[in-house]
């Protein structure tokens, strides 16, 4: 049986990420407590209605602590310290904030802390961006550590379904292996491929496709704020950066000798891994197929394409609008259940549309 | 003045690109002659309207090349020996098949050639793939060697006008630097990084979003292809794999140190590096802005959003639909100029739409 949730909920940070836990509590019908270095931040967030600015004789029920990577330990101890309340944050590393709290606070405190994160975000920061849909069918680690009670570790999750995400439990250490692969590591890799970019003749920029767009898209977040999540998950970064630079050394000995042989088995490598990737709704994924469509750049053709295509019948699973250096008008990609593409191809060419698979 | 254009073209090689430019050039009223080893090629790119078979009087005014690397120089030259034509090619490398060109014919016979390379393709190949609107906007490289005849290059920049694309002029060296630098880097990145994601546990890549899913898109596209188009260009995708390694042992450094400074420093020159991407109608990007909204995940609902974003009269730059692992929604980004977002937001909330920056 999960543990109930019951309130109040006391928000220790209220930037983008704390003030759209407490809206979403809000919205469940939860009290919500606000605090916040910045008292023009808790200010922010209570006309935004994410709840009332914490009074001290408050005793909130779950702390979620939602402060900068460098604040967190501190932040963490400090809430066992002061209350009763299960305390749970968002950051985006485990380890080393949960070893941090472990050297402030008693063995007893410490069962009350369950790590977790939300994967979601958004390229904005602070209370003005915050949102209480953020999270919603978002996937949400819960870490609980060894000594975690199991009562503390049900609430966490409650929180995080509360919240519209899908809580995943995961050990603190299998959380950072996890992020330095799926999160850090792309972040990194699209990092140096961007910086590759800044040093590039224009004439040669010009001849840039939507590949190297979709590469290099992330690099362009917030220096500051990735520069604290690396630093802070440096061992599990260092551990693959250093399997990269393995396989980047075979593949130049690869290319080098010419050996296409080694080369392609390379390749397919990268091509195991992108279906490795889990499928919408965590299911397998199902073939799909791109379809290409000529769409005029003003306002209102998009909806007329989508108009069309919502009539076929045929669910749409990505859309990508192709940035075209020479003309005034977009290539709009539609990717589709392989199955069904010449469906929708025919159905959109007899209402006159100009496609292709 | 440009150079006229007037038929008949012969496209040696009807897969995807050669049955497409022969399509291209039909609709553009020119007369098509096609060619193939396959002679069911041929029949299906006929069959689709791209022309009709080449007969052994025929005089093409011009060939366009379009077989796979490992033949192309072979193709070239014996359309220079055989016909009086301009002989392009739409090949992604330019500098080793030229020079393999120029070794089996005369230097006056080498006059007619002029390199080529529409930035265009597919996920598929055949000419059933093929489409008259393939190039339509599109970058297309022109790249003209130092005995190149003016008029010849004249005519080959026509083509690309006429079948849709936007001809831009470089040497053979410049083209193949600069497709190492925008094209085979971040396909060899993407497939490094993909390869990583190949060994991981499934509990692992269900915290991928959508960041790991854009950087390693494009590495599963087809490794025999990519195995010939590499090994072309082995030279010049040496030296940006080299420069990576250099940043990659940098980076590690950085992070291995703790130094937080110049691993901030590594990561505002992939930002600088995002922002040194054309945009889009070539000029200088305008800031743009994120929006999220939460769509049910069935037809007709992404035609009802876009017709209300229509409405609100700001048009969309971009599109993105976020595979959610736990739910049947989905969470559409759309992205919009950033001084119009919140006229959007605002319009689309009062429509009903949950939706946040």
């Amino acid at each position: 049986m999960s543990q109930r949730l019951t309130g109040p909920v006391l928000v220790v940070g209220t930037g983008l990420l704390g003030t759209s836990v407490a809206l979403a509590c809000r919205r469940a019908g939860l009290e919500t407590l606000l605090a916040d270095v910045a008292a023009d931040h808790v200010r922010t967030a209570t006309g935004l209605g994410a709840g009332r600015p914490l009074r001290d004789d408050d005793a909130p029920q779950v702390v979620v602590v939602a402060v900068p990577p460098d604040h967190l330990a501190d932040a963490v101890a400090a809430a066992l310290l002061t209350t009763d309340a299960v305390v749970t944050d968002v950051g985006s590393i485990k380890t080393g904030p949960l070893a941090a709290v472990a050297a402030e606070v008693s063995p007893g405190e410490l069962t009350r802390y369950v790590g977790s994160h939300p994967m979601a975000g958004s390229e904005r920061s602070g209370p003005l961006a915050a949102s209480e849909a953020l999270f919603d069918g978002r996937p949400w680690a819960v870490t609980p550590h060894e000594a975690s009670a199991p009562d503390a570790v049900e609430l966490v999750e409650e929180l995080a379904r509360v919240c519209g995400g899908v809580p995943l439990r995961l050990t603190p250490g299998e959380h950072d292996r996890a992020v330095a692969r799926v999160s850090h590591l792309p972040q990194l890799v699209a990092v140096l491929m961007a910086a590759r970019l800044a040093e590039a003749p224009p004439e040669h920029l010009a001849l840039s496709g939507q590949g190297v767009r979709d590469v290099t898209r992330i690099a362009g977040s917030d220096p500051g704020l990735w520069r604290q999540i690396v630093g802070g998950n440096a061992e599990a970064v260092l551990t693959m950066l250093g399997e990269l630079r393995g396989e980047l050394d075979a593949l130049m000995a690869a290319v080098g000798s010419g050996s296409g042989e080694a080369l392609e088995r390379m390749l397919e490598r990268g091509v195991a891994g992108t279906r490795a990737i889990p499928g919408k709704h965590g299911g397998t994924p199902a073939p799909t197929a791109p379809l290409y469509v000529s769409v005029p750049d003003h306002p209102g053709e998009l909806a007329r394409l989508f108009t069309d295509a919502g009539e076929s019948g045929v669910n749409i699973e990505d859309v990508r609008i192709d940035h075209d250096p020479g003309r005034e008008t977009g290539l709009v990609e539609l990717v589709v259940e392989e199955a069904r593409a010449d469906l929708l191809l025919t159905a959109l060419e007899s209402r006159g549309w100009v496609a292709h698979r």
